[in-house]
Order: C-alpha cells, then structure tokens, then sequence
C-alpha cells in the first residue's frame, strides 16, 4: 500500500489507482485515521483528473459498505426507487411514489432536504400535519411491503462515509464534480436494497447540471456505476430551466401534488412523473406498449387509485389523511398574498429557476444553511409559464408570505427572473432524453 | 470578503484572486482559523490553476510578514545571500560564503537541513565539531556585523506561515508546484533582511528541477516575485545530473570544501562558487569585468584569504577552527572504507545523482524522516566522473561507512547509478544560463 501522500500525487498526476487503494482511503477515512485535509486535497484532484469508471465503482462501493446495507430481497415485488438531482417545484416524488404502487411496485425512497434555491421532498411531505419522516430502517423495511411505499429521511448507518465526505465537499470547493456527486448519490441509492433505480436528470437555469451535456455526463456515470453494481438504472433528463408545475413552496406543491394525484396537476408535471413511472416499470418488469402504459398510469390518477396509496403512505407515516379530501383545510396556509404582475405587454420569455427558488427562500420557503428553519406556509404560486401572452398589469403570480419585511428582496428577485420580450425562442423538450445501459 | 468555499472554487476555476482574499487566507490560516481541510484543498487547486505574477507576490509578501521580519540595515556594506534549490555534494554555500566575506559582501544566510536525496548545508557544518546552526536572531545580526556571515538554522520566528504551509503540503502532494516553491523560498529568503539574492537553481535527474524548462520556470518566478519586493534577485541554472565535487556525505564535503578554500577544490565546485560569488558582486555594485572579478576571487581562494574568513566564521559559532588547519584530525571519520570497482571497462555515460544520494542515505549520510538520526562520518568518495575511461576493476569510488548491514543496499544503489558505455553524450554545460530581472 502506497502512502497516502503518494496516492494524492498519483492521482493528481491522472494516473488511475487500485481497487485496494480507494478501499483503504475511504476505510480510513471513515475510521478516522485518515484526515480531512488530506482527503480534501485527494477531492480536489479528483476534481481535476477524475475517475475512470473502474475507480468510480469501487469508490461508490467502499462508500456503500461504510455503513447499513439494507436487504430487501424477502419483500415481494420489484423495488424500484427515483431520483432527481433536484430543481425548483420538483414535487415528482409526491405524485410519483403512489403511483408507482397504484402500478404495483415498490418505492423504497430515502429523499432528501431543500438547500440553496432548490426545495426537498422531505421538507414538502413535513407540512402535511403529523407526517413523520424519521423512521428506523425496520419501519422502512415494513413500509415498503405493507403500504408498498416508504418516504423517508437519510438515517446515520446509511453511506457514513458520503456523509463525511459531502461535508468536507461542501467546505473545500469540490462539489461540483460528476464522479463525485454520481457517487455520493448511488452510495445512498444503493445501500437502499433496490431492483432498479430511474434519474430524473434535470438540466437549465434551475438545475445543478446547466447544460445538456454536463447533465447526459452525470446521467451516463450513474448508469455506469448502477451497471457495475448489476442493478438496472436508467435516466430522463429533463428541463429545469422554469419551474415544474405552478408552485414553489412546501404546502403549495403538496397541494399542487394532491391536485395531480386527482387528475387535475399541471401538464408538465404529470407528464415527467408518467413518464418516470414508465421508466420505473421497464426497469422492473420491462415495459412493450410504453403509450398504453401510459394511458394506464393517467388513468390511476384520474380515477382516484393514485390517490388512495396516497392516502394510505400519509395514514403509515402518522401523516393527517384528510389532506387528500381538502388539502386546504388541512395545510398551514400564509397570513397574506400579493400579485406580482407584469410591467409590459408581451410573450414570457423565460422563468429563471434558479431567481425563482432563491425567491422563494427570501420568504422562508427554503434555507440557505442547513440549520436554517423553513416556514411551510410561504411560496409562490404561477399563474403563467413561459410562452404565455401577457398584458401589463396582469398578475403573472401569486407571492404567498407571513413576513413583511421579506417581500422587497423577493420581488427584487422575481423581476430578474421572469423576461418579458416579444418573441420567443424554440421551446426546449420536457424531456430531451432518455438514457440506459447500453 | 467571500467565503472560504468560494475562494477555493474561484482559484480552482481558473479566476485571479485579489490582494485582500490571499492575505486573508494565510492571516487566517496562521491564526488557525482556516482549518488545514480548505488550505489543503485551494494548494491542490493552485497546483492546477497557478498563480499569476501579482497574486504570487501578494502570497509571498503575506508569508513573510506573517513572523519577524529582520532588519539589517544599520549594517555596513551589501547583505547578500545565496540560496541553492537543492542537490547532491552541493556543499557550495561553506566555500561561497568566506569567499564572499573575503570579497566584501555580507552573508546572511538562513540554510536547510538534509532530506531524501538531497542533502543540506546545517547537517555538513555540523560535522565541525562545536559548530552551533542555532543562533538568536539578534546574535544572527552580530554575527553579520562582525564576522560578515552567519550560517544558521530556520528559527520559529522567520515566515511561520511558510512553515505550516511546508508541513501541510509535504502530506498533501502539493511539493511540486512552482509557484508553492517559488513563494515558501522567497518568503523565507526576503526575511532575511537581504539587499539581494543569487540563486542556484538545479537542474537534473539529482535536483528537484528534472528539466532545463522548469528550472528556468522556478528561477524566473523567483526573480518575479524579488522584482515585486524590489529586491536584486538572479540566478544561475547549474548542473546537478551528476553530483557536485567528488565527496557525498557530510564531514567527507566539509573536509573537501576546506580543500576548495585552500585553492586544491575540484574545477566545478570552483567554477560554481566563483560564478555565484560573481553574481553576489555584480548584485552588490555592479561587476563591470566578469573576468576580472573571477581572477581576483580564484585569488583568494589560492592565497588563503577565503580559508581564513572560514575560519573566523567557524570560531564565531563556537566550532572548532583546527578544522581549517587538520580536518582530517578534527573531523569524524568513518569505521571502514571498501572500493566500489567497475564491472567493465569502458566510459563513464552518466552518474544518476537521486540514486547516488539515497546510496548515501543508505549508508547514514542523510535521512529520509525529518526526525531521522545522520552520521556524519559516512558517505561516498569518487575517483572519476561522467566521461572518464576506465578499466574493469578500476576503483570508481570508495564507501566510507560504519555498518555493515547498510552496505548492500548501497552497493545496489550505486551499481544502478552509474552507467559504463562504449561512447558519450555531448556533456551538459556546468552552467546553463544566467537570469536575471528584465
């Protein structure tokens, strides 16, 4: 075994190292005989010179055995899991887990919180009142097979060493790196005990991936590491570059997603969750007739089926399930509501996420530092998307807030965010492609 | 101020910083606010992207203040140092100095110590024995005053910041950076209270610098940065492909620096010393005729008037001056003495240096731990160099050791080294060039 300092330079110098030689990094990193500042500097040329796809499995792996490997192999059915890489609006996870067990699969689904100008499924499930997302990994387990679904938070034993390893990410600059990110989400998605598992790749102005070749890079990596761990992982990317749906905020997208499991979301979100179910079937139990699958799961939200699992995942996880009879009984709402309206005539152009979500945190929908508190109440509400004609003076959303004193920074926000013009460039796809194992 | 974090992505995207954000970082590093993980991680990423001339000089400025910066001003005469890269046999700086003093010039010169293959200036005068390396900064001053130079160790109050960043980045592969290289020398140098600065920057498979192009590099980037100081600094790209001298190993280099100051030195440690003394000059008051000023200073080293300031600098720091006299009474010498012979006859092609400076290590010359113990009594003592003819069983040099069981690995080292052939490549020139500031 070569040095530790010998290891950063072989790295740094694009040479690929061992499968013993990233074992024992994350090994003893985790163990705590390795230090921070040694890892960050491997981080940082890992930056630089990355990994090749033998490195990049056998670290995903090191980092999966770091702690609890679940098996969920005495459950019956096919254990299909989504991820997104997060955006704005991204209430998919909501609408998509019951109805992919309205399809009769099984979602084992440890999701995450919002940070920056992006929101999280947890925070969202959280303002359903009750709804308790910090369930033992045995709960998990019975969730799953009793309800078919289990939503719930990152528990300690799962992937310690990409816990680690994020936070010193997220101090030293090496974040923004697709071996890096690819494996810390396939580490946690992984040690899930999943069958197969669909991405839902987002990509534009809201999205971590801002082109549409750095997102297929993340995507074809995760589906590489999947494919050297003998699991089925597939991906969609999709547009990120306005908002998903008509909200942002976390009761206005639980709302907004109860709305969907009624049959009665907006178009772009009900399409990207069909079509990520689709995918969700093909990885279980291979799809043939991918437009009557997808009449199929339209229908189970049409007819009330989607709802019901709903109802019934709210009901397991303590959450109050009169939210899905009148979501605004039920949800906190915010003390008060302004319009934000258009200052020209004229076509939107563009609906910057990334301006929209930090908005969205001025009123204390999301958090800019992890220990941040989130108010659920608050949001924005569209009443517009982009290519819609406008009038001046026509109310292009709704801001929904408790605090005054938020309001300027918020609007200052929206105004850079939303474009009015007079014409409009080509629409980009809702989903530009799907990716699989070769 | 941006953040850490930020500071660390902007320098890892390729972005110059400003004067501010770098001082901040070393104030806040030496302060021990700006934990090692993020240090670690923005050298990795300086390693990658660099710095441009104006951040280096801000970096460097920072380092140096960041201890006692002395002042050597109510000194008489020019302050003018020496500072080599690095080499094996470089045993320069102990004729360099008395023949500068003899020359007019003061010496202030804070030395390193040995390590890996490379050895250094402290562990050869100690050889001497009583000579004390660990003097006050106010006797360092005297010292300067009275005698003309001052031989001494790195003491706690010169650049600490240089000396945190050092030890961090010999655990964290970020050694072999130019500008890293280039600053941790100058800060240290500039301390010194020097009016100006020749460098000996090594080039060859025994220095640092494999290459004439990154030897210039680092000789050039060190000249930026004494420009930025406004300070005198040039330098001279010198050989080190082969070792300097015939003698390896600490009390054998003392005994053959003696030897040069008594006008019976081999003709490149000469020609090295007489050329670096030139630049000394010509840095101090402008050298009108090279050639001249070279005769003069072979002058005194032929007529004794070097070996005498020598002595004075030896009685000033408390060794013993009979060494000048007897050193082979007065210095250490080794238990046994076996001959390395040639295998073959032929032409000596090359004399790999690095392999001969670890045979020394073998033996107890150097270390390869800073905390490891030396023997100065031990080392290597050559009766040829690269193209001399020889016969097989010619004795090519002789193992001056005091165990037995090291021998082996050393002979194997040697045995690599040194490569007898049919013919010769064109030799390198001793000097390859000499820059200066624009």
């Amino acid at each position: 075994m070569a040095s530790v300092p010998e290891l950063i330079r072989r790295k740094r110098d694009g040479e690929t190292l061992g499968a013993d030689e990233l074992r024992e990094l994350i090994e003893h990193y985790t163990d705590g005989d390795l230090p921070d500042y040694q890892m960050s500097a491997f981080l940082m040329a890992v930056y630089f010179q990355s990994m090749d796809a033998d490195e990049l499995a056998v670290w995903t792996d090191a980092m999966l055995h770091s702690g609890e490997v679940l098996d969920l192999s005495s459950i019956a059915g096919s254990k299909i899991d989504k991820h997104s890489t997060g955006g704005v609006g991204d209430k998919v996870s909501i609408v998509l887990a019951p109805l992919a067990v309205a399809a009769g699969l099984k979602v084992p689904m440890i999701s995450g919180r919002g940070l920056g100008h992006t929101g999280g499924t947890l925070d969202k499930l959280e303002s359903i009142p009750g709804f308790d997302v910090d369930q033992s990994a045995r709960r998990f387990r019975e969730l799953v097979d009793e309800v078919g679904a289990a939503l719930i938070g990152q528990t300690d034993d799962i992937a310690p060493a990409d816990r680690e390893l994020y936070s010193l990410r997220d101090v030293t600059g090496t974040v923004e790196c697709i071996p890096l990110i690819a494996s810390s989400i396939m580490s946690k998605k992984l040690a899930e005990g999943i069958d197969g598992l669909v991405l839902d790749v987002k990509v534009g102005s809201g999205a971590f991936m801002k082109s549409l070749e750095e997102a297929r890079e993340l995507g074809r990596t995760m589906i590489e590491i999947g494919r050297s761990m003998e699991t089925d992982v597939r991906a969609l990317v999709t547009d990120m570059d306005q908002p998903l749906g008509r909200t942002v905020g976390n009761a206005l997208e639980i709302s907004e997603a109860i709305d969907a499991l009624r049959g009665d979301g907006p178009d772009d979100l009900v399409e990207v969750t069909v079509s990520l179910v689709t995918e969700m079937l093909d990885a279980a139990e291979g799809v043939d007739d991918r437009e009557a699958t997808r009449r199929r799961l339209r229908g189970w939200l049409e007819d009330g089926t989607a709802l019901e699992a709903f109802r019934e995942m709210v009901e397991a996880q303590d959450g109050d399930p009169a939210v899905c009879d009148a979501p605004d009984d039920v949800l906190a709402e915010a003390d008060y509501i302004e319009l934000f309206e258009a200052d020209r005539a004229g076509i939107i152009r563009s609906m910057d996420a990334q301006e929209i979500g930090l908005a969205s945190v001025e009123l204390g929908a999301g958090r800019m530092e992890k220990t941040d508190d989130i108010d659920p109440a608050v949001g924005l509400a569209f009443r517009c998307k982009r290519g819609d004609l406008v009038e001046p003076g026509e109310p292009l959303l709704e801001i929904h807030y408790n605090d005054h004193s938020n309001l300027a920074a918020c609007r200052r926000r929206l105004a850079r965010s939303i474009e009015i013009g007079n014409d409009l460039d080509e629409a980009p796809p809702l989903i530009f492609e799907r990716l699989s194992q070769p």
